[in-house]
């Protein structure tokens, strides 16, 4: 579920973004009491996400506007498919259309992308998951639709769990990098997960002396992975990271490994064709 | 050139999500005097954007944070080029990262995207453009992402120019075309440009006799297209609109049309892959 | 019309301006039960504009108060006609009455300027357009009050149209202002006027040949005008702009201009006396 | 003094508004170096208010410009005095011109209508203040300019002091009004002033007896309010109102009047002529 | 009465605070269509205060909500006492929980302590004042709960009237006291109230004599107190603050103050333990 | 370390609630050119924190303010002791004096009484941790404050860990809880800690045979405790909470729990008393 807050303030964003001061189009061509009716129809396959902001968007223009969605946040469509009828103030469902397509057209794109990772690795335990790589100021929606696509999510933020790289373990001077990161638990609330990033084989003890919760293996071969998962043992959540692609997947999630993340989701998904039809009256 | 306050505006917005109270990996791992210097480094070829969001998501993080561009918005680079390097506190480099990159590596994309399509029609008048098919709440940056690519913009928002499709003209019941847009002349100011989407190459003349700015050719075949110019003459600027695509765009320019937009340019680029190296001390 | 967001954050912010915490007169001297039924009456004729944020006013205070409105947008009325009636909580509409009569007085008063303009060119082709003078803020409800008054609208701001003035031509060193105009064409979109302010007569030949889309005559004489509009021969919209007063406009517009802006329609219109009739029960 | 956070939001809005995504006519034409001098010159004689603002503008728009005022905060000038002195980026320094002079015009025209108010009341001990009757969202900036024309202010809004007009009055069934004043004062702050209007002459003795701070007498012919201030006898403040224009003013002010409220000082004022005199390089 | 767009805005900064993106605990454990109903109870005894922030808290997380209040604003009540009772979505009702009762935890705190203050001064005439010292940004709800508890509001910002201190006092040089707040009075706003802080009996006089509104009598003995109001004579309000406890506050009121002000009641209120019980379906 | 976009949001809000239009008392009374120096001093005993927004008050309200702290966050302080020198802009200093001191004696009150807590259980290995009753917008000034005081933070909001409490463990009907965490766990981050609470010791078995993170035993007698925490046996960290007191907490922590969680750290405490001692020039 999204926080109807945090979609509020998104989508009155977007709104004004792009009719700062109203639809001159609409304005002069429409009557001020016209009506219409719009159908939301799939112009390819894909999963749908977003209909949240979808329908916010036309809310928020014109409270009177009814919205009526028959597809499921998460739902798998064909091309042709019907995903909601939107009906209302003609000039009003024109203002808000291309913003509500914005929001469920780059939604849907994520969690189609999403769900073509998750049937890669189906049959594995293996998890996907997204990163930190998202559109700036739409973090929380994107999310959403990893979800909605099958996926699971990473942190949220940098506030909301430790996630140690490389250039934090080069700076520890003077501490072993198991000292490090004991001093760290000690540092951060007891709720606060603690993940590391390890880049060979060798790095795994030293960092799972620490008792961290997840370890992450990062740019590893096949092999590697495989025998990093054999050392890991269940001591920590085990996530491969680095060169994930559709092709690449299922043979990363055949390792063994219990997360795979994959920064593409969010970074490199491009947009599911759908169209409003409008019929007038 | 981007205004300054909504890109102040946009990067707090990012910052505040990805760090809404502070890095706590960096709290609990790097001594709070530590410094970096840190090199922006293409990891392919491509176009760079997004000079202004990145620089700002560093200077408000830390306003002692040096930075030092060596690529220009526009610029081509790659694999290997270092575009920027910055340097100051550890801790406040790190934590803004991961926004820096995030505008960066997306603006990028769209100026990546943007010159393929450019480059394609070399040699024709055509001008490539976008649409409102934008990332909401980052319209103005992927607008300025598609003018470093060699792009050119299409109108802001709904706002700013007329545009009248196909779902306008369906209502303007007991009026002929012709004269609804004259009288959406006679409405808005004198500054703004009306632009009107036609289907077929009959619907060409009605609208032409309101004496429009722009006549978009929605979705026509090349002969239809050539045909189309031959009869617009100059009495209008003439767009072509749909089913534009890398492969098809060369022969669409050679029609003679003098704007092409596209969609794909915001709604469907993908990341180019930039990162950050960073080095301590 | 006016985009509800906008309004909506306008007329909060006025609100909060006026009764930050609350109304302390009503709340010591209004039982809190207690209803009123106010009238909104024209203490002067007029011609009505503000009828938007007049209502927002009452609803953002109190959504169970009614504003019924019987004036239109734009309506003439005299002195003693009735407006609108709104009933509800009487501390609220006592708390949200100075507002909204600040918006309706100050809207009505460019409306009621802005229509003696437009009446005193009646008979020629000339509109009557606002310029981008106005009150910091709240340039959207002006431009609306000019469209109420039967006035036009100039650009909004900025960035929606070129308009090249002598500070700007007097930089384009080296190159010929034709050929500076001309690349300023081929940088902005397609759909962007471009309009370019000349004060001599023999500047707009140069001016017209990089095919501009309006020119503004700054400060001719009346025989200076007609000798513009003669030169430029429909190649182009004619503003012209300076000296422009109740007593010259008509003169100015017997030329043959197309346009006559006037930035006293927003510097200095005087509010119009509309006064709330507060009846109880 | 003006609350530097309120004008530096102020400011933002009105910079937003006037350039929501930068300035295309000087990305146009003008050089990304080219340096400009700007002199703010008066085109006519007035009393000078809004530095704050005008030198924010600029200040905002680029830090790096430098404002120079030659003119303080209530100076009198003449036509062709200069009043500040704007230098750097020419592309910055134009694209802050017009929302600099909106402010700085506009304040000037409070500053100079109140100047003449007060003027008009020389010689006598009536104080010349503002109302309530403000443009949205810049009271804080209209009162400053009052007080920059030698007038003084009334309350900022209704959160802090007490105004009972005939409509609280009307509604005190049950209570006499001097019982409901006193209860009144029960309720409110310590600090609290008590101001009530009254029309007739035999409604001044009921108030007083509440003990409260100021008596407005409301529209009272000048005989009335000569036997109102022999009747009030220093036992409250007594303010004049209605009917108040600098041709009734100084004969108001004779009466003994200690304060004299004045609409029109902010809801009539009409912009003083101010211009920006632009020199290059 | 509390400004409802202050309300607003507060409740939905905490609500924003406590479930940026949502509550993940509802939403992995608690059916989507499940209800609940809660009872508000006191788990001691109290004044109640937190009314409107209590209700907006859920009405603003979901408008379905329905929330019946049993307990008004500034009701004595008893531990086990049921002061509200809510129903609707059992996942918005927990989502809201928290932030509804911090909000009215410290509130009634706020209203609780005062109430202690008020009885301890019954059957004098001294009203029992807050201070400038309040939570940063919630001082209009603490105010609000001083009110609640029988107490009565100081100023409420630096805004809105004089209070001079001994650092303001010592900084007139050259210049009389009683000239300097002679010309204060004459630089402020007629409905401004003028309060002078006094350390000792000597400085009542010339602080008097500028005819000033409150004297704060800081720190001063009973003796010094009582004798303070018999120079004073009832020539302006006396107030008495320093050194103010529970211990102390009847001796003082019984000196015949009129004022006592106590900072205690903002910034050392404890919570009060209220507790939402709740009840599926 | 706290966000500083956070602070500087916050403390502006603080700012602007303290002083909406300017300091009417400083302008009416201080030389615009006076200087003043201004010393942090103790007046009781305490721990020290608030240092980051006390010293942005001053910085935002004027940057030439200079602002030298003596006293490190976290550090504690004896009566009488400078804390830390502000000087500049006598104006500016004292507009700014009360909002920041409101920060630096609430949040040393925070750190004071954690201090207090994390005294009474030294020698055993209990962290001592904050909780939601923290007050609306201040959360992450007031979990600084806790960790300056010694103790450490629970999770930040609903949205960053998983904390099922009996509320919620009710609504499972027809699954067991094992199983209901389980699918709450495959719901979640992995990232995402999982915290039960338990009523009763049998409750034990069932949440841990889930593989839940942390196990809070609330309202358990020491003895249960005790048993609780041999039953537990390492295999979840073990949380007490209800109760807890300064009184109790030493045994609390005796009963070899983990963790202490105090809601009274941020619901009650009381402010230290912290004065700003003025010098002129």
């Amino acid at each position: 579920m999204l926080a109807p807050l945090a979609i509020d303030r998104i989508v009155r964003v977007a709104l004004e973004e792009d009719a700062p001061w109203g639809d001159i189009t609409g304005e002069a061509l429409i009557p001020e009491n016209a009506t219409a009716t719009a159908d939301l129809v799939a112009r390819e396959d894909g999963v749908f996400s977003g209909a949240a902001p979808f329908a916010a968007a036309f809310r928020i223009t014109d409270p009177a506007i009814d919205v009526d969605l028959s597809a499921a946040e998460g739902a798998r469509f064909a091309a042709g498919d019907r995903l909601a009828r939107v009906s209302g103030s003609a000039r009003a469902v024109l203002c808000a259309e291309r913003v509500a397509l914005n929001f469920a057209q780059r939604m849907s794109g994520v969690a189609t992308l999403t769900s073509r990772y998750v049937d890669a690795v189906s049959g594995t335990h293996a998890r996907i998951v997204d990163t930190r790589k998202t559109t700036p100021g739409l973090r929380a929606l994107e999310r959403q639709a990893v979800r909605a696509g099958g996926g699971h999510n990473h942190r949220f933020s940098l506030s909301d769990a430790v996630m140690a790289k490389d250039n934090h373990l080069a700076v520890v001077a003077g501490r072993s990098i198991t000292q490090a990161l004991r001093e760290a638990r000690e540092r951060v609330p007891h709720t606060t997960h603690i993940e590391v990033e390890v880049d060979r084989i060798d790095q795994i003890e030293p960092v799972l002396a620490a008792d961290i919760d997840t370890i992450m293996l990062d740019n590893f071969s096949l092999d590697d992975l495989r025998e990093g998962v054999r050392r890991v043992a269940g001591r920590a959540v085990v996530e491969a990271s680095g060169g994930v692609s559709l092709d690449t997947v299922a043979g990363i999630a055949a390792t063994g490994v219990d997360v795979i993340s994959v920064g593409a989701l969010t970074h490199s998904a491009r947009s599911i064709d759908l169209g409003l039809d409008i019929a007038w009256g």
